[in-house]
Parts: C-alpha cells; sequence; structure tokens
C-alpha cells in the first residue's frame, strides 16, 4: 500500500456504505421495545454527581441510562442546545485520543463547549503542581471535568477542592468506569434481556474476561458492572497469567455475587463455551508475553462458537486479529460508537437536563 | 492517599459545597455599591486595541473593568451569544494551562469561538519561522490572538504584520498585564474604597511584595498597576534577594510615585505591618534559593496580622503553605477565579460589545 | 528589539491599518464579474466526497468553487450557523499550526464544532495502533476527518473503514489538495481570466516552479492543478536541483498536456520571463543545498519583472527574503488569507449546504 499515491484512492465517501456496518450492530431499539420511557428518578440520581467508580451504578441505574442513549442514538431528543451553557474541561495528564475525543464529541453534540489539556506535558503539573491546586482552578473554569492520569490517587487528590461534578476517564490501574458504560451498552443492545427480561437458565450467559481486573481499569470496571446481572450470568471465566488476578476488593464483590466465577490459563480450550469475551490491549508482566501472548490471542481461525461476541475497548494490538473485523464476532466496533451515545446520555443526566431535552411523553 | 480506590471516594458534587468557597471570597456586588453604572465612554477607550502592559491601564479604566467584571459575576448580563461572530487565536508558545484554559473559558462564556496552539512544539515556530509571519497567519483565522511566549521581545516581534488585537499573555521576564488585572479585581472587591473612595491616612494599605519586579513578569506588572493607587496605599516594600530589583524602567515609575517604596530581605520581620503580601512561585538566582529560601515562605505558622490578605498568581511552590488555604488569609484562590470573569469583560470591551450586552440602564 | 519593554509597543490596533493589506490583495469580486451565481450541479459533485488528490478537480470545480469562496469572502452568504449540527476532527499526525489552525478557524466560522489531534504523540498511533483503527474510530466522533501525515501510505490506509469524507491536508510527499486550491484562489483572484476568459496568445502565463514536484507534496498539487488551465498557460518551466524531478506520475500527466514544460536549474537568468513563481521552503537533498542554494533564493534585488507575482504555501526559510513582502510581487500572504475562505467553500460544498446557504439568486 506504501505507494500508492492519493489521486489513485477511491476518494468518494459511498452514502450507501455509510449506513453500512462493519460487524455486528444491533439496533438500540432494541433496548426500548418493552418500556420506551425513562425513569427520570433514576437518572436524576446522577444530578450533580461525580462518577468515580462503576460501583456507583446499580441495574435500574444503568438500565435508564442505556435507554437514555438508545433515544439519543435513535435522534428522538433535539439536543442541540441542550447544554450550550455549559463548558467541559477534558484533563486528560495522561494522554489519550479515543477517551478525550470520544467526550468532547459527546460534549459538543449535545451543544456544550469543551476545553482541553491533551497532554501533561504543556501543564502545571510537570512543574510539580498538585492536583489539588488544579482541580481548584477547574471550579472557576468549567461546569465539569474530566480527568485522565496514570495515578489511581489522581481522582481523590483533584477532588479535595473541586466543586464540580467530576468524571473518571481513567485512573491508572484503577477504573474506567465510562468505558465499562459503553461495554455494557453494546451487550444491552445486543441482548436487551439481559438488563429487562429473564434469560431462561440454560442461555444464560458465560462470559470470559482476557485480563488482570485487579490491576487493568477497563477490566476491572466491566467486572465490577457485570456483576449486576447476576441473574442472567451463569458463569465469568478470568483469563489471567497472574496468580491473584482479582486483587483484595474486587476478589471480595466476586465472593458475595451468585456469579460463578472461575480462572483458567486456558483460553483456547475453554473458547466453545464463551457467549461473550471481553479483551484488553494485554500488558503481560513479568515473563508472561514470552508464555502466554500466543495462548491469549484471538482470531477468526479461533473455535469460536458462531454466536460468540467480542468486546475490546481499543487501541488493540496483536491480541484481536483484524481478520475478525468482518465477521458477527465483532461487536468491538458497535462498542466504540456507543461510547458516544453513553457519555451523552451520561452528561445530560449529570446536568440535570433529562427533562427539557427528552421529549415529555418519553418520561416516567 | 496513594490506595484508595475510587469507589471510596465520596463521589457526590455536593450542591451545597458548590456554593462554599474556601478562603476570603468578597462579595463583587462591593465594588458597584458607589455606582453601578459603568462609563461606556471609558471601556471603548479599549476598543480594538492591543493589551501589552499594564501600563495601558489607568484608575479609572481599571476602575470600570473591575465594575464590568462583576456585573458579569453576578451574571446580571445576557452575554451567551455576545461575541458568537469572533474567534479568538490562544498562541501558547511556552505552555501555560492555567492562563490558556481561563482564556478559553472566557471566550467560550461570551459566546466566541477558539483555536489554540498549546504547544510550541506543534510550530512552525520551532521550525525556526519568524513569530512576523505567524502574526501575519493570524490576521486570517482568528479576530484576536492571545500570546505567551518564553521571550520578552516576542510580542513586538509579532506584533508588526498584525492587524487583529494582541492581548500579552506573559511575554519572558516582561509583562502578564492580565494577571495583574485578575490581581486588582481581586484587590478591589475585598476593599472597593481602594478605586472608589478615599481611605483615611492611617488605614491606607501597606503592600509586600516578594519577588524581583525587575525580572518576574507578574510582579512587574502587578506593581504598575498599583501604582495607580497611591491616593490609598501609605507603603510598598519589596522583598527580593536582587541588589536591584526594580530595574531601570521601574524605577523611574517608582521614583516619580507618591507612594513610599523600600526593598528589605526581611520578611518575616515585617509581616506585622503588611495589609497585602503578593508572592510568586519563586525563581531564585545564584545562590539565592540557599540564602533565603526560608525566609520566603509563608504557612499558617507565619505571624500575619488577622486581616492580611495574600495573592498568588498560581502555580505556586513551597513558598506558599497549603495550610493558608482554609484561613481568611487566602485571596489567592479568588484572585484565580476573578481571572475568567475579569478577561470576560475586557474581551467584550475589545471588541466593542459593552453596549448590546450590558443592559442599557446599566451604562452612562 | 529585543530590549523593547511591552509598554513602549504600539499597542493600538490600528482600524485603518486593519482594512490596510500588504502586498498584492486582489479584490474577490473580479471572480464574479463575468458571472456571479454558482452553478450548483457542478458544486454538487463534491457532496459527500472525500477530497484527497488535486486531481479530483476540473477547471469547471476549481472555477465554482473560488467563486463560492469569493461570495463568502465579500460576506454576501450568512454562513454562521451553516454547518451548526456537524463536527469536524483535525487529526494532525505531523503536527502543522498553519493547516489546522486554517481547517478549525473555516468550521468554526460556518458555525460547525471542531476535536483536535494536533500531536501524535498524544495518540494510539505513537502506540502502534493502525491508522485503519483510527478511521473506524472517527466514524463515531465527527461527521468528516481533516488528516495530516508523515506517511504517504497514511490516507488509503485510513480510509480503510471511514464512512466519512475525509480531506487530505498532506500525507508525506504525495498530496496537499486544499493548499493547491488555496494557491489557485489566489491566482483566479489576481487573473480571473484564467479560469473565465481567454488570454491572448502572447499574454499567457509563463510560470516558474521552484522544487521538485515527484516529492514535494504542495509542489506536486499546485503543477497538477495548473495543467488544468493550458489554454491560459504558456509555459512552466521546473527549477530543481534533482536529476528526475516529476516522477512517473507526473511525468505522464505533463507529457499529455499541451503546455511547454521544461527544467532549469537557472533560476535567477529567467526571472525576466516569469509572470507567477511557485515556490517552497526548500528541502535539498545530498549536496542540494551546498550546489543550489542561493542561486534558488528570491529577495527584493532579484531581478523580477515588474508585474510578477510569488507564492509560497509558507512556513518559509531563507529561499524567500522578507524584503518581497512591502512589495506588489508578495501574493503569498494572500494565498494564506484566502485558504480560510476557500476551505470554508469547500466544507459547505461536501456537506452538501450551499443551497441553503448561498442566497438563491446567486445559484444558477
Amino acid at each position: 500500500m506504501n505507494n500508492i499515491p492519493a489521486s489513485q484512492v477511491a476518494h468518494i465517501a459511498d452514502p450507501e456504505r455509510k449506513s453500512g456496518r462493519i460487524g455486528t450492530c444491533p439496533d438500540p431499539q432494541g433496548l426500548l421495545r418493552q418500556e420506551p420511557r425513562l425513569r427520570l428518578d433514576v437518572l436524576d440520581r446522577l444530578h450533580n454527581c461525580s462518577v468515580l467508580s462503576a460501583a456507583q451504578f446499580d441495574k435500574d441505574l444503568l438500565g435508564e441510562l442505556a435507554k437514555l442513549a438508545a433515544h439519543l442514538q435513535l435522534r428522538r431528543c433535539p439536543v442541540s442546545k441542550a447544554l450550550e451553557d455549559k463548558i467541559m474541561a477534558a484533563a486528560f495528564f495522561e494522554p489519550s485520543t479515543r477517551t478525550r475525543l470520544s467526550f468532547e464529541s459527546a460534549m459538543l453534540s449535545v451543544g456544550g463547549k469543551t476545553i482541553s489539556v491533551a497532554d501533561a506535558k504543556t501543564t502545571g503539573v510537570a512543574k510539580g503542581e498538585s492536583l489539588r491546586d488544579i482541580g481548584q482552578m477547574f471550579n472557576s473554569y468549567a461546569d465539569l471535568v474530566v480527568v485522565r492520569h496514570t495515578e489511581q490517587s489522581a481522582i481523590a487528590e483533584m477532588s479535595e477542592y473541586l466543586r464540580i461534578p467530576l468524571i473518571n476517564g481513567g485512573n491508572g490501574s484503577d477504573e474506567h468506569p465510562t468505558q465499562a458504560l459503553a461495554d455494557w451498552y453494546a451487550l444491552l443492545k445486543w441482548r436487551p434481556e439481559i438488563a429487562f427480561g429473564a434469560i431462561p437458565e440454560r442461555f444464560r450467559l458465560n462470559i470470559g474476561i482476557i485480563g488482570t481486573p485487579g490491576n487493568m481499569r477497563t477490566v476491572k470496571s466491566f467486572l465490577t458492572l457485570a456483576l449486576l446481572f447476576h441473574e442472567n450470568i451463569n458463569h465469568i471465566t478470568i483469563f489471567s497469567e497472574m496468580a491473584d488476578p482479582l486483587g483484595d476488593d474486587l476478589r471480595e464483590l466476586c465472593d458475595n455475587s451468585p456469579i460463578g466465577i472461575n480462572f483458567s490459563r486456558d483460553l483456547q480450550g475453554n473458547l466453545e463455551y464463551l457467549d461473550v469475551i471481553y479483551m484488553n490491549a494485554i500488558a503481560f508482566l513479568g515473563d508472561g508475553y514470552r508464555f502466554y501472548s500466543e495462548d491469549f490471542q484471538l482470531s477468526a481461525a479461533s473455535r469460536l462458537k458462531a454466536d460468540t461476541v467480542i468486546l475490546h475497548p481499543l487501541a488493540r494490538g496483536p491480541e484481536l486479529a483484524a481478520d475478525l473485523d468482518d465477521t458477527p464476532h465483532n461487536l468491538y466496533f458497535n462498542q466504540a460508537d456507543g461510547a458516544v451515545w453513553v457519555r451523552q446520555a451520561l452528561l445530560l443526566a449529570i446536568f440535570g437536563r433529562v427533562r427539557g431535552t427528552v421529549p415529555d411523553d418519553l418520561l416516567i
């Protein structure tokens, strides 16, 4: 491809292709079949709240957020001026194009404005300024701040003087709650009955998680939300090269869950039992890569069940082969796409603007 | 704090706490008690003007700008579309999160749009392009440009071909005029009679400045504005480790001022006489740090008068201890907060949009 | 200049000076004299199209785009909300202040919104993410993406999964089509008869191009558009130190053109024959700089014809002396200025919003 001049690349953005999608793209309408109306009392629990952890969400709140996102994606709400008096600060002390652009796009789409720090090297943090002082600064400049940081402690430190809501956009190895909202928005569109129905026992989901929840933030937040749907999940298998992949906090949560949770290093041997596979860019510790890297990779050649879907927060490495993109296993592109809608829903709820934006006949 | 997971941090942005502030937060209403109406003829002197130096401001202009900022802070003016046809370029060739985000937030709040250079390394400047050519470029892209640069000469160079107003956002060791506007907006809210009254002789202010006005831009701009209020300032003491802390330009200004100005290295011994202390992140030269660093630090243990207020443009270093934050001495957080309002006022005045934005009955 | 404090620089943005321009600034009205109305059927050929190469444009399309840009520059179209529901992503994996800010300014001016990557080091690309995956990401975040990249192959790679229009903002040594649109917008304002008339044979243009079209993207795109106007161009001389300055693609295009094209290393000896000179920041290969650098420089002392105009995409190096700025030879500042208008025109056409923005009586 290296030497194809631009003049020889097809240059029409085909309107047909625009509606065509790659992989599995479930209709958001599915989420609204049982009860299209939103429970405003549930969504209002987010009003003026910070979003720091997936543990803040229960089944009701996650369900209503997903339904609001579905209404937005189906363009049923005139949002273009909903937050026109609000400024969101995107404070990305750890660079992240996907998460930053996704939040900025979401905020702009609902009429808000954005100010951004894309790189910590351009900030006082690089000169040793405390995050507490930086939090104090954002009180004056913005109405909400999204923070991404390499350190787990950053969110607590920055919250100390903060009087505006903060959204945790990923803090070290701790949490990435809005990524988990995007993950579950994709899964609930794919199988609305996970949140809004009762799956017959023998069809309950078997979920495989490749990674180490105890020190991978997206995996931790995903697993935390998974536990909410214990009635419709049969088993969760965690594939990790670590001896203790959960850590203390999660182990307690998991121990108290009725879901069967077990651990394995044999991903390939278990593939045929999994309905959902959650992957991440694999960061191996110690000798892990040498021993396990190929075992933990998926491709079109992997022995997946026909209807298994794969989630991945992207960006991906070699663990997820591109030859899966054009298969029905690919729910990861839809997951990325849905992130913008679920973040719009979250922003509207935090600013208390669901009423006034969503048509009244869609509210309970 | 290092190991508190996000799920265990209080996650509600308390609406009560939102109205609660840290430190001294004087009511902007105080500025408007004597004469709430704005003198449009005075503010119009800024129309189409560049703001390069604190020396451009006289007592009238500074007073009217502070009053306009107070009206904006009290939300008495419908500003949300005031500058909707204007684009501000933030050209930060020296990175500065606070100043850049503050200007962007101000511009967005009055309805304008922004384009930004957050880092010189992404610009032609890094490749040796002249600032004159870059100034010419901004003529086409924006209606106003805010410039921050490491070199004092940058403002003059960039102005050469510029046909749109330029705001000096800090040029090397020279000036930072809008920081000084924020400093004095805080002080005038705290004691409106400085600008709008006559303080009885024995209560006139004693101001201490820690730093070297001759080569610290914020200190230089602050001192320049201080001289405007000579009727209500008794004495200014400059605490610096330098033999000649003023330099030629400022010495002439100071020599011509009726304010008594003296120099000292004994901050701690003079604290009990000071009503206002202006600090900066201290940049010591030569052996300064070894000899003076502890002498020039303030903390809750410092022997301050009960009603002394401290200003600091932030970000801070060890010179200003965090245990002062929760005391009435802390005017520095209010100073940072006010910067956004005084910059909104400045933008409205430069674009000649005070009339049309401020209700007519608030104009003279 | 180094030591002039800001307080001593003239600080008024002179309203007179604001209308005064440097160099040659032809009236956009000239483009509209023959037929002010726009051919909507021609402009609609860009609807939903990507712009990857200058080779996509024919004489009609370039002419109508230039006329639309002229209407916009003359403020005859109320554009301020034309694209208010659209988001443009500026994805600059190779930093470029001019092109990025120019596109952002254009998009904001027609009412759109922007999200930006100013530096590849803050992106997943730096971590090895494929451009195909990044293209897929932009489908969800934006309605159009402008890409700048160091590699020629980037545009093709990023297009693979893209369902929104892409504008090539410069890909390696390949193309920079919107720069060429800006180049020709300046030339057509200067001599509208190039596109809309027949120049008598003896006055047809002689164009000199300093640089190597085969491996300089702006030169390649400029030359590609030049070939469209073969009826009014007599000769094109390419001044380059390379043995084969065209490369295969361009040689074929040039061989099929009726325009006489020749090569020379003697710029200074040919200056008196040239009506238009296109320069670029010269990147010499091998020993080129040692042998040719002075030969390829222009200054006020160069023996130019009185009415010769110089184009340069800027930023410039020593090849273009600043003493030419204040002469009528300087069309390069006008060229930079026009870039914003022609990009606004392009955005309106791609989004199919010419109708609805341009008053109906200006449409055919």
